[in-house]
């Protein structure tokens, strides 16, 4: 039997990065960048005033108090936008904006709250510090400096940096095509009425929606049983795929028509990985497409796709970080007994006064797909003798992606 | 000035879930769902088979051991999907494998790795108990259970359960149409080059994915500068919008035409919120359509739009929860001195022994745009007088979608 990380390291072999492309910046979001950012600019380019007030010579007022006010020659006004600026003299101040330039003859701005201003003059009772309410130039970006790394994906905060130096549109990697193909003579369609012995196929819309979430494009094969003839058909048609993903017809079953037809079209492994759930497990390559064959168990199947289809993905959209997030947490409720095998159970996650909680849910059967709904995170045993019991800190992967987080 | 709380509340006001529509199951994900979900059948739909092995009758070898083994007359097999189930009378075994119904002549099964088959013949050499790796119909799901709710939105775990349950279309709530409009004559799209006292508009871009991403469809309106007709004509575009945000143009300040304009074409109030940062805000109605005015600094937008625009969309999608999850978490690295405004402080998290450990961005000023890339979350400082020092426990809303989180 293989361990999860021999088994994700022989998978990874045979998957790279794919090719790039250029999107425009509003297509970006939750793509993953192909190319470091480097500033074009400074960011702010400019120094500019953080608020509504007047920008002034500290040097002019540094003897205003509330006995001796100082007051100045309001010469003019700078708004946000502005190109041409005044030049400042002594003695002199300026109105000026939130977000206007400050102009290089002053050195400091006062917030209007704090002066009395009135018939072209500002006057103050107090010094002001030179730079005081200014935003200098580079604060936020220097020019030059490397501001988003290859790898990284795109969420608001990185498109709106991204707008912010100037890039209309960015260049991404390609997103994998994943086709999913379902097989079992016992599998239906959710539209079509059960017969006796049937059951629905959700492993194809379970991959389907968890392959978009992981940045991939899933390509619907649909659902093959024993006939031969039609597996062949629907695996050509996999033939243009980045990557296959199977579920079902990996065990040790005799009616396992996909792995006969798998292994004489293509180079195909198939192993028991130390793993639970998911044990059985298939991977190699149809052409040049790699294939994974995930258990057909709905809740084995989500796991493994997390363990090994969501890392493969991950590692061709070149993404720097292809594992969910590894946290600490404490474990909540439950005494869990170490096996031979890795156990990766759903759990919920809490918080109370900053300690983080895993409370594993009730069935953790490999058929008990509601398991899965509002599971933040998979909690894992690691192999080994004796329990991990209540209170004791657990490794916990993140399954964070928008969904229900206990609190 | 509004607490964050009043101006929430009186901003949800005006804002009430739109309507729903039918979606087919594989373009379901992250749609709200507009009804509760019901099961219409168990789930399994059957008793089960979770090995492949052989189905028994348990009171037929209960007096199996090593010294006598009990040998069983093998006279079938079941298949998963299999229609037909034979009928087992005493002394008599199947061949089953995982997922085939079990006969109801069966009460048990035992795994192929335990026995020895041979000739027609399989033999125990030990009693296996009554439901012995059998799943039970129902057991994921009894008929006529509430299983998913009403306002929940539809990760693979979700859609899975659908499919399972039979749902090949599913009734979801509209997606908000989001108009954004950018202003300020300083602003420039990402594509041009900036002339002196010019910057870039990101907030259009931050919002529109943030918009995406808290399940609205965002309209770009593009950016207005001091041009009344043209301000007039874009906000006549807004109309057919469910959501209106503007970003600047709401504060104290003279040039502020956006202002002007909307209150002349609409009933829109001007707030001071106790809140850091973004203070100054603006909402109301331009014909039927909420406007949220939010401030121009990008951090002061992107903060203010997760405090009141996030939730205004959420309560449009009729989704249970309109907040990011409040969760607790300890303050590391820094000493936070309360005010009498509220502050949000980005944050990244970590954990460590099962502690979950807040520590803040450095430059938390509001045109810090890169203070927001990687913040996994928004620490609160609330209102009041002393400081939250290094170690004490606070909250923190949790910006929790597949965004990096730091370990």
């Amino acid at each position: 039997m293989l361990s999860v990380e021999e088994a994700r390291a022989r998978i990874l072999e045979h998957v790279a990065p794919l090719g790039t492309e250029r999107v425009a910046l509003d297509a970006a979001a939750r793509r993953v960048l192909a190319a470091d950012i480097t500033s074009r600019e400074p960011i702010p380019p400019f120094d500019n005033s953080a608020m509504d007030g007047y920008a002034l010579r500290a040097e002019d007022i540094s003897a205003a108090s509330a006995e001796s006010p100082v007051s100045l020659r309001l010469v003019g006004e700078v708004a946000a936008g502005a190109e041409q600026l005044p030049t400042l003299s002594e003695g002199e101040a300026l109105r000026i904006f939130t977000g206007a330039p400050v102009p290089p003859s002053a050195n400091t701005v006062i917030e209007q709250e704090a002066v009395s201003a009135d018939d072209g003059q500002v006057t103050l009772v107090a010094p002001v510090r030179p730079g005081n309410h200014i935003r200098p130039k580079g604060e936020d970006i220097t020019l030059g400096s490397v501001v988003l790394r290859r790898g990284s994906e795109l969420g608001p905060a990185e498109i709106g940096v991204l707008a912010t130096l100037g890039y209309a549109a960015v260049e991404v990697s390609r997103q994998p095509r994943v086709a999913i193909l379902g097989t079992g003579d016992e599998l239906v369609p959710p539209g079509e009425p059960l017969r006796p012995g049937q059951i629905r196929d959700s492993n194809a819309y379970y991959l389907a929606a968890a392959v978009r979430r992981a940045g991939g494009i899933p390509l619907a094969l649909g659902i093959v049983g024993d006939d031969e003839p039609a597996l062949r058909e629907r695996l050509t048609q996999a033939a243009d795929a980045d990557l296959l993903l199977t579920s079902g017809g990996v065990s040790v079953g005799e009616h396992d028509l996909v792995k006969r037809v798998l292994s004489e079209l293509g180079s195909i492994a198939f192993w028991r990985v130390r793993v639970r759930p998911g044990k059985p497990l298939a991977f190699g390559l149809l052409g040049s497409t790699p294939v994974l064959g995930l258990p057909g168990n709905p809740v084995s199947a989500a796991v493994t796709f997390e363990l090994f289809g969501r890392p493969a993905i991950c590692r061709m959209l070149g993404a720097t970080s292809i594992e969910r997030p590894l946290i600490s947490a404490r474990l909540t409720g439950a005494t869990l007994h170490r096996t031979d095998r890795r156990q990766y159970l759903r759990c919920r996650l809490a918080t109370a006064e900053g300690v983080l909680m895993a409370h594993p849910a009730g069935n953790q059967g490999s058929h008990i797909t509601t398991s899965l709904v509002g599971a933040s995170g998979l909690l894992i045993v690691y192999e080994g003798e004796g329990a991990v019991h209540d209170g004791d800190t657990v490794p916990v992967l993140l399954l964070n992606d928008g969904m229900p987080w206990g609190v």
